[in-house]
């Protein structure tokens, strides 16, 4: 048996802008717990994070839209609703897979927060963009209205970004340990955590968004998983991607994939934080191991049989 | 020590309609939570459910005023994000607040699913006012396009209504009591619970509203709590309410509580769910004890100090 954390990439969740209705999202969700299942009927101690950017997009769309009527909430609780939202979805189709099986254990969400620190560079240059397209002159509005930076995005427009720190420490830590111990699957730091910054003491909600896959990877690293799995939608890792040369990874070391990563094999935003967070999840502790795979591989991968082991 | 758990109403999260930001909210929560935390601080194990009609309104006119740019979540989902919203401004203030205090219980939310009946009568007569107002032309149209059922409500236009629906089963109740066992301060049942019904094995969520007070009875009962606390803007339950003779009450049996409310001494959809939860309570099990009153009197109403108090 080994203790698993699981991070699901946005496509497990949403297929992309095609439907976003809640029926289409919850039949893709459906099938992605058909995986989860799969790995936990294995006897693996799973914990399970998720990305939440297309659906905390569409919730600061509503927000906006509606903020004549009723007041836009500030990105951090947009993020809460949307853990609420995704968490809700994935417990309930879970559930009913697990039940399905025979498999008699509890799935649950916790509502995360995530500390960042308020001095973290990042806070200087936002990079992550967020929420809905504008033109350049609702852009410079609202720049000047609400001093949000606000960046052209893709060639589709302006929109703003918001910085991406690196997560410090889990607040509901102590419930998450709990809950694993007693057999829970546990749905938890969902879209990277709600990310909140320490002034005297207190919390303080923060517009920013913490990258789920290092969310994931401090979340593994405290509750001592064995396994880090970073969700992405192919089977393996690759160097030269996309070239002649192209070289997909099976097993490879820390120091291989630090080199390839300084060499630039891996696009930043994509494929560079993945690797990052299993890096360090591998360094943190002699014995633990990530695996870059699939949603469809990642049942094989944990048996050394498919995606990119890192060691 | 006592097991407690207590029902926020709506007033201890948002006041009423003035200020709907995030701000505000977080305010008046930041005030609640300091009560919440004097009866923790006493040696309580206490658990929090909440209700959500002023934030779930929110979140459904926020779907509806976005709908033509992404689909409108239905009723269901708005229930998991309000879940995520309220839970998350919760858990922040109330961390905040026993961290000062030196209260070293972890605080968490975590989303939760109630069973209801398919079969319940009450999906026969909808009477659950949701969402935002519209005129009579809108609503005819609303409801020839989605099948809603519209009502006039208060002399303020038109509204969607829906069931209100027994709780039958927490679907998330063996996390929550492991929770409660490690002393966690749970912040369950949001809005009554987001409502699912079963069907061949498999959870669906509804469009219906379980009244909060009643969810939180059943809670009560399943963690097998001492004392029900069920909040209201009043320190005691009055009979005769608002007439010359009006007489508040200060201990009463399951008895005469139910005379006074066959009697009709309770506002359906106010003080009486709240007097039937109870009740109810007080009759599951010997040596149960229902109490309501408000946020201020509530620590002095555990010491029989105050509050109406139903043994």
């Amino acid at each position: 048996m080994k203790k698993i954390v699981i991070a699901l990439g946005g496509n497990a969740l949403q297929d992309g802008n095609k439907d976003a209705t809640a029926e289409a999202q919850l039949e893709i969700v459906r099938e992605t717990v058909k995986h989860l299942a799969d790995i936990i009927e294995d006897g693996n101690m799973v914990t399970i994070t998720h990305g939440n950017g297309p659906q905390v997009g569409r919730i600061v769309i509503q927000n906006e839209l509606a903020s004549e009527v009723t007041p836009a909430m500030p990105f951090d609780v947009c993020g809460a609703m949307s853990q609420g939202m995704i968490g809700y979805h994935m417990q309930q189709a879970l559930g009913d897979e697990m039940r399905k099986r025979g498999i008699k254990k509890p799935v649950a969400t916790v509502v995360t927060q995530v500390v960042v620190d308020k001095e973290d560079p990042a806070f200087e240059k936002p990079t992550k963009p967020i929420g809905p397209f504008y033109s350049k002159e609702e852009a410079d509005k609202i720049s000047q209205e609400k001093g949000y930076k606000m960046i052209e995005d893709s060639g589709r427009g302006y929109r703003r970004v918001v910085a991406s720190p690196q997560p410090k420490r889990i607040v509901e830590i102590e419930t998450i340990k709990t809950l694993i111990e007693k057999d829970n699957v546990v749905i938890t730091v969902g879209g990277g955590g709600i990310p909140v910054i320490e002034e005297e003491g207190m919390l303080k909600g923060v517009a920013a968004v913490i990258d789920k896959d290092l969310a994931s990877q401090r979340l593994a690293e405290d509750i001592d998983a064995d396994i880090l799995i970073v969700l992405t939608a192919v089977e393996k890792v690759a160097i030269n991607f996309g070239k002649p040369n192209q070289k997909n990874l099976d097993r490879v070391s820390t120091e291989e994939m630090k080199k390839y990563a300084e060499e630039g094999h891996f696009a930043p935003g994509s494929m560079l934080p993945k690797v990052l967070a299993a890096i360090r999840f591998v360094e943190s502790r002699p014995g633990r191991k990530a695996i870059i795979t699939s949603l469809e591989k990642a049942k094989d991968a944990i048996k050394g049989l498919s995606g990119t082991i890192i060691e």
